[in-house]
């Protein structure tokens, strides 16, 4: 299945519609480009519905937000929403402060999300308020770990479910559920939280892969997931003497523009549950 | 000539105003500085005029165009006009939204441009509207080929005749061209496409090119996009195992950093028309 | 000393808070998380104070500012003053606009900072108006050399006496001074400068270096600069065949997130008066 998410990315090659914060807004770019989408950047209100119209999915990323592009959320979120487009939250900061938490609750309330993506710390926040977060990562009190790994399906199905979306709540372990059906991931590398805007680059693909597979919303999510952390894996593997995070980063970004699908499947480390 | 062009921008070192997109504005910076231009960006409109008039050069590019950085754009073009400073339009987008198409109509008809450069959707949209655009890469059905060429050369020498500037049409083949002569560039690699940003990062080389060129302004705008097309492909052939995307971009800038002359002379495939 | 002031980074990881320009705001991003650091950025008047109250350092760059981002700093920095957070100014082109110019005066005229960083050029500006900037880059008939060297020490400590401040005053040779004791730091390559960005990353690294050391800040800001200059030669010593500008710049971020104790101390090049 998720051979099939990815090779119908490829061959659908969705452009997708970013209003995203301006630290990895380039990275965003370059890795949609990478998995086989095509990026577009819009966050003028006056801009925003016409540039969502002609895409077909729209990734929403609530970090360097301001009160302009607040409102450009909002208004290429009902447009997204009209034309049934794939529209996906992540959450950055969420917990971090008044605004950022208030607008991803608004966010949540008025635009429907076929997924929303962030670390536990954020979906936690979004949950219930309960959240703690450090800046922009997550707490490691929060943590997903093999220990409270059943807990933490339960409260990712339940979130899933009282939000009607895709939850894909990503860390150490990746859980990407909905209501009833969870992928537990285990790609990846922990060296990927040293370089900033894997999770910004996760949320564009994902959008991306949920947008070339309709039918199969979950298993995409999941699939973009797994490209990443195996991304991770490939690109950690690939640094050669000298190296460190930037050219990591440069690498992981590198590894999704190589990854072929026997790569794809012989890396995918998940179970269902 | 090339290499006279060239020279000069190495010599006279010009610094170029940017006002350009949050999305590629780091790899611009980065490539004006390789081919031996200084880069500063600034668009709040109480700045411009001030940054403006301390450069010989100004480069406006449409994406992520927002209310204040449009208010802007008038602001420093027209000042950059009374100063007779080289001024260049990149309409990234033009085609895709009302407000892109609007603003880039608007901008011609109140600056004087020295060159507009842009993928062939976007000048189709400038001359005529009819332009199909797929949000900011030019639609295939448009592209300049071998079939269609000596159209697409009268199409560019009437497009730079109408607005009074040089017309700089770029894909697989470029076209340079006033009112009239065309170089027609065969430099480039197809993967070119697959990275974010290599139309803007012209955009800025050319603009540094022809403020150092003010007697040979065509000539200059033809050596920027031939300095493009042999960078991606010297990039190209550096590419180390494992490799991608994301290497790629790094060294399309290397390349530009590194080059020389000779190397120019050497690896320039053009001809003038 | 310098040793202690990079365990404690490591050590301490600080959330530094960067309302910084968006040319390069990927690149502090992560060299901040390469010296040990935590990014976080946000330039929206109404969510700077809850932002900058979870962190312990505050990064207040003018490249690319803006009306809006202008009162962010100003809210900004008057909260990190209230909760006595480390707070750095960097004046980019101070001295090339009006608006530059007197927004870092009105900045250092209410707000407390700890360190000024910026290029002769620039600091001279802020010191009696008399500074020239070519741009953003310093002027070369401003800059620190051996010749002038003592002069320019005094001038430095004079500076950092008249505004309660460190002064940092990069360049090839860099002064990291309080009003009595100046570190001068002979690290770092002239390549340099043909990287954007070099300047704004340093004063993220100098913010979190500081912030991490209350109670040695001088030595702290002049560690910030030695790791910069360090990891330029590194940077510099690791490049490849073909390699170049962008290249460049990866290696340095790299070279910051390799470095050891052991290393800093072998290649730190400085001297106290």
């Amino acid at each position: 299945m998720i051979e099939t998410c990815f090779t119908a990315l490829r061959e659908k090659a969705p452009l997708i519609h970013n209003i995203t914060n301006y630290v990895t807004v380039n990275d965003v770019a370059n890795i949609l480009l990478s998995c086989g989408a095509s990026p577009i950047m819009s966050d003028e209100p006056e801009d925003v519905c016409d540039i969502t119209s002609i895409c077909s999915g729209l990734n929403i990323n609530i970090g360097t937000l301001n009160k302009r592009s607040i409102e450009a959320m909002f208004l290429a979120g009902h447009r997204a929403n009209e034309l049934k487009h794939t529209v996906l939250l992540d959450p950055v900061g969420a917990g971090a402060s008044r605004l950022r938490t208030e607008t991803a609750f608004k966010l949540t309330e008025e635009i429907r999300f076929d997924v929303i993506r962030g670390n536990i710390s954020e979906i936690k926040t979004l949950s219930s308020g309960s959240g703690t977060t450090k800046g922009v990562d997550a707490d490691v009190a929060d943590a997903v770990t093999e220990e409270n790994l059943d807990r933490m399906i339960r409260f990712a199905e339940s979130f899933a479910e009282k939000n009607h979306c895709i939850a894909a709540i990503t860390g150490a372990i990746d859980l990407i559920a909905d209501s009833k059906k969870c992928y537990v991931i285990r790609n990846g590398r922990p060296e990927m939280q040293k370089i900033t805007g894997t999770g910004c680059q996760l949320s564009g693909m994902m959008t991306a892969f949920v947008s070339a597979n309709p039918d199969r919303k979950l298993e995409a999510a999941a699939t973009a997931a797994i490209v990443m952390g195996l991304a991770g894996e490939i690109g950690f593997a690939n640094l050669q003497k000298g190296e460190g995070n930037s050219s990591y980063r440069n690498r992981i970004i590198d590894a999704v523009s190589n990854m072929d699908v026997s790569e794809l499947k012989k890396g995918a480390k998940y179970e269902i549950r």
